[in-house]
C-alpha cells in the first residue's frame, strides 16, 4: 500500500473518531448510562471502512469537509447499531467485537437493544442537522434510509437468518450479501459523492459498479479471513460461520477460487473509476485495502 | 364526544391505514417474511393517536394532505417499532399487543428485532421521499429523529428500565414519561404544524404547552387504565406495571388524584390552543378523547 494513502487513511480515521465523539450525545447528558453504552460501542475501534469510502468518494467532486464528516458518522452509526443488534443472543450471539465484550455482555440485552435503536435515530439526526443545501441533505437521508431498511441491510439480515442450514447457491449468496453488507458500502460511496454535487446518470452507474465489486470483494475476503485467521487477529470469534453452518464463499468455491474472485472484483472496481482519473485515487486504493486486509 | 369529531377521526384512521399500507413494502417484495411481519404489526390495529395529532395540527395551518399522510405514517412506524422492541423478552416480555400475539411470539425474537429496525428506517425513508420543499422535509426529519433517539423516546425507555423497583418521585416520573411517550406525541403535533408552515416562536411555545399537557394526561390515563381495566378491554396485559413494581401515577397519587390531574391537564391543553380558534378544534377534541378513552 502506498504511503500517501496510508497517511490519508490514518487522517480520516482520526477525523472520524473526533467527529463521532462530537455527534454522539455526551455522557454528561441524561440518560448517562445509555449514552455511555452508545459511546462504548461506537468509539475507539473499527477500521472505519464506510467513513473511508465516504471521504474517498467526496474527493471525486471536492465535497465540503463538514458534510462529509456528518455523512461518515451517520453511516458508521448505522453500521455500529447493526453490529450491536447482530451480536445479541437472538441473532448471532457473539461475545466479542473489535476485541472487546459486545454491548449485551458488557451491559445487558435491554441496553443493547436501546443502544442500537438510539444509534439509528442519531444517524438520521446527524444528517438532518447538516448546514448544507436542504435538497442535498434530503437526498443523502434518502440514500441512507434505503440502504438501512428492509430493501437494504435489514433485508439482507433477514435473508441471512432464513438461510442458516440451507444450501444457498452462488446467486442467492450474492443477493444476500449485496443487501446485508453491500447496501451500506454502496450508500457510503453515494453519500460522499452526493455531498459534492448532484450526480449524473453516468456517475451513478460508475459508482454503482465500483460499489458492487468492492462490496462483494469485502464479503469474499471476510469469508476467507473467517476460515483462515484466528480470533485474536480478527477481534471477533473466528470460524463462526462454518460452525453455524452458514453458507460462505469459501464453503461454496474453496479457498483458492475465493482468493481469485476477490482479485478479479478488485480489478473491476478499479476499471469503474477510470473516468475520474487522479480524483479517484483514494477509492482505487480502498479497493486494494479491502482485498489485502488481514482482519 | 361530538359527532363531527367522531367522523373526522374515523376518516383519519382509515386514511392512515391506507397510507401505511402504501408506504410499507409489499409482501411481494423480497424478503417476503420480513415484510409480512412488518405489515402484521403495523396494520389493522391501534388507535392511531399520533396520526390523529399530526392531522389535527396540520389543520391549524392548512398543511397539504399528502405531506400529512407521510408524517402520520412516519411517526406511527416509529411508535410501532418501539412497541415491537418494548415487548421483547429482554424488555417488557409481553405476549399480547392490540389484541394479537406480539411479533416475537407470532414469529421469533430475531424477526422482531429486524422488524423494529426496518420500521425505523422506513419511517425516515417515508419522510425523505416526500414531494415537498426540501427545507420543510429536513425540518420534519430533524423533529422525528430528535424525538425518537436518546434525547427522546429511547432515552425515556432507558430511564424506565433503570427505574424498575426504584421509588421515583413525581418529578422523576414526569421526566421519564416526557421522554418515553411525550417526545413522540409532541413530535406528532410539530410534524403536522411544520407540514403547514415555518413555525413562529409563539406557535412553538403554544404547541409545546399543548403537547406537554396532552402527553402527560395520556400517561396518567394509561396508568389509571392499567390499574382499573381488564386485559380484554386493553388488548394487552392489564396490571402489568404494578406487578413489575414500576412506579405509576396511581401508585404515587392514588386513583382519585390521578383522575383529577388528568382533567386539569386537559384544561391546560385547551387553554394553550386559544389563539387558533376554530382551526384548533380537532386538537381540542383529541385532548378530550385522551382523558375519556377506555383502552
Amino acid at each position: 500500500m502506498n504511503q500517501e494513502f496510508q497517511v490519508w487513511m490514518k487522517n480520516i480515521q482520526q477525523t472520524c473518531e473526533q467527529a463521532l465523539s462530537a455527534y454522539l450525545p455526551p455522557v454528561s447528558q441524561t440518560p448517562a448510562h445509555l449514552h455511555e453504552a452508545m459511546r462504548y460501542t461506537a468509539l475507539d475501534g473499527g477500521k472505519r471502512v464506510r467513513p473511508l469510502l465516504v471521504f474517498a468518494a467526496g474527493a471525486l467532486f471536492n465535497a465540503p469537509q463538514s458534510l462529509l464528516e456528518r455523512a461518515a458518522c451517520a453511516v458508521e452509526m448505522i453500521h455500529v447499531y447493526s453490529l450491536v443488534h447482530d451480536d445479541m443472543p437472538c441473532m448471532d450471539d457473539d461475545d466479542m467485537r473489535r476485541g472487546k465484550p459486545t454491548v449485551h455482555v458488557k451491559y445487558d440485552e435491554a441496553t443493547a437493544l436501546l443502544v442500537g435503536d438510539a444509534l439509528q435515530s442519531q444517524a438520521f439526526l446527524t444528517l438532518a442537522q447538516a448546514d448544507a443545501a436542504p435538497a442535498t441533505v434530503v437526498g443523502m437521508i434518502r440514500t441512507l434510509a434505503e440502504a438501512s431498511g428492509s430493501a437494504g441491510m435489514c433485508g439482507g439480515q433477514a435473508i441471512d437468518l432464513a438461510s442458516v442450514g440451507q444450501q444457498l447457491n452462488r446467486a442467492q449468496l450474492e443477493q444476500m450479501h449485496s443487501l446485508k453488507t453491500g447496501a451500506l458500502l454502496r450508500a457510503s460511496v453515494m453519500l460522499g459523492a452526493q455531498a459534492g454535487k448532484e450526480l449524473s446518470v453516468a456517475d451513478i452507474s460508475a459508482l454503482n459498479t465500483y460499489s458492487a465489486a468492492t462490496g462483494l470483494a469485502f464479503q469474499v475476503v471476510d469469508d476467507i479471513l473467517d476460515a483462515t485467521a484466528d480470533s485474536a487477529t480478527l477481534g471477533k470469534t473466528a470460524g463462526k460461520d462454518a460452525a453455524d453452518n452458514k453458507p460462505t464463499y469459501v464453503s461454496l468455491l474453496g479457498l483458492d477460487a475465493s482468493r481469485q474472485l476477490a482479485a478479479e472484483l478488485c480489478q473491476q472496481a478499479h476499471t469503474a473509476l477510470q473516468a475520474y482519473g487522479d480524483q479517484a485515487r483514494q477509492l482505487h486504493d480502498i479497493a486494494d485495502l479491502i482485498i489485502q486486509r488481514q482482519a
